[in-house]
């Protein structure tokens, strides 16, 4: 298919071809020199008359076995019961591989993957782009052109992920289980900063109010005008996301009310051009100057070279 | 003190000189203006009589709460039973705090504190020149330089955090412990491609055979020429030490027999040099560029622009 037809079928909110779009980003990622597509596609896109930035993004991070899959299928439901237009990416940015990688999780997911108003992509962001802060903006900008009210970002990972979840969402949800041993402790440094809504799952379980009681005292120390509350939810039975989504809603009307909305936003814009030039950039360090770097990484192994001369020298063999 | 004495006492081990380099890492992450001095260091270790790469470095990760710095403590104590100089980089790749940051954990390597044989060392790593893949490999680069004949990187976080610590290491461990729920699972992805040895750490708790045989059907599937070997821990009690250590060293003489460590040790070069290359360049980006970009993601935000379209705007203002 032509890519301005394409892409009108995707504006049209057509499952298959917001599908095909999804991939052009994912196969670029992979395979650079398949990105020309992708860039006609992205131009398409800019000429559309529904304003970008448009839909709702919630970013999910918390180390594995805290519930995000979960969490996620709680909240395409409560979402879809609104009668919101739902897109989920589930981001692994281990992973180097396409698609499948998460399946498993996935499967959590099943029931509304027939639901044609819910786009649910699992998309590796590894590879040669630069990752996450590459391929993500983009596949962003699909959904956001295909309608989509409310975008949910869910990665694996804690650490560098979280934060670049939080840069990619409006407003990110962090979440936690009881009774994750060091869980609260070992996150703590990155966590305060990146945490909009905290969500404590499996509330069922033994040792949540422990788990409340901690992420309590950390949030008290907070002096932002922004104290991300604490919601506690069972997900596995949909329990607390009225909570949930309450807490959501109060965080997206302090986002507009404070001005933070547009900040975020302009934010996401920059880190999304910035991706796209830095990655041009590496690309010029991989092909025409592969041996020269190779060979540098041989004389600094030897010895005697140190990195930053080696810098040099392939900085003055670009120019 | 000058940059050639403060080198000159590193060389001979003592801790302060050594501490002080690592300083001059970490404050370049969060200020690069102050990397001239780094630069000076870095151009007066590579003088040095010692070879670069000689000591071996081990990564370990895993996800939060699986007993990473317990571990990393027993190993010390295991390799310092042998008379072994030991390096230890924690690293936290979401905080962009400096040195504290995870201080609660390193309470449990006290004992190792006032150890002259043993360098702890906290590292913050996020900032404006690419974190870790920027300030690890410097730093391995001081502990090597100060004699210590194992390095071991502690690093925060599962994901892209992982794949990093796996490039910088001559072997990696994954950690893991039982009951993590959908720990393995989730993790799946991209545990197998990094792991050289998985350690099931907290090995007297329920669950132990239940991960152990999760992670053996993961690794009968492994078709190269090196299958990770599975090693229970109780690493809070020191059990298990002996055969960790065990796996360590026949891991180690693998990556010798096989011209693997050459190869390893060549990527991580490679690696380093790229990462003062794209810093450097990022840099260009950000200073005389910054209202460009800032007035690019403005037009973004506001439609009718595309981001490829963008970054070649950026592109041609560099050049």
């Amino acid at each position: 298919m032509e890519v301005a037809a394409l892409v009108a079928e995707a504006r049209l909110g057509r499952p298959r071809a917001v599908a095909r779009l999804l991939s052009l980003v994912e196969n670029a990622v992979s395979s650079p020199e398949r990105a020309g597509t992708l860039r006609e596609a992205m131009a398409e896109l800019a000429t559309g008359t529904r304003e970008p930035y448009t839909a709702r993004v919630i970013g999910l991070t918390g180390a594995p076995g805290v519930g995000k899959s979960t969490t996620t299928g709680m909240l395409i439901q409560a979402f879809r019961a609104r009668g919101s237009r739902v897109g989920v990416l589930a981001v692994d940015p281990s992973s180097p591989f396409t698609g499948g990688a998460l399946l498993g999780d996935r499967v959590r997911m099943q029931e509304h993957a027939t639901d044609p108003e819910v786009f649910i992509r699992s998309m590796a962001s590894r590879g040669h782009l630069g990752g996450l802060a590459w391929a993500t903006p983009q596949a962003l900008r699909v959904l956001d052109a295909a309608g989509c009210d409310v975008i949910l970002i869910e990665t694996v990972g804690v650490g560098q992920a979280e934060v670049d979840v939080a840069r990619l969402a409006d407003t990110t949800l962090v979440l936690l289980a009881p009774g994750m041993g060091d869980g609260v402790q070992a996150a703590k440094a990155g966590i305060l900063e990146v945490a909009d809504v905290f969500v404590v799952n499996k509330a069922d379980r033994e040792g949540v109010q422990a788990t409340v009681r901690e992420l309590r005292n950390m949030v008290a120390l907070v002096e932002a005008p922004w104290r991300p509350p604490i919601v506690t939810t069972v997900a596995a039975k949909g329990e607390g996301a009225d909570d949930l989504l309450a807490a959501l809603d109060k965080h997206a009307a302090h986002l507009k009310g404070s001005g933070e909305l547009h900040f975020r936003r302009l934010a996401r814009a920059r880190d999304e051009i910035e991706a796209i030039v830095l990655a041009r950039l590496r690309s010029r360090l991989a092909d025409p100057q592969e041996d020269r770097l190779a060979s540098l990484a041989e004389r600094l192994l030897a010895g005697g070279l140190d990195p930053y001369s080696a810098a040099d020298d392939l900085i003055a063999a670009l120019n």
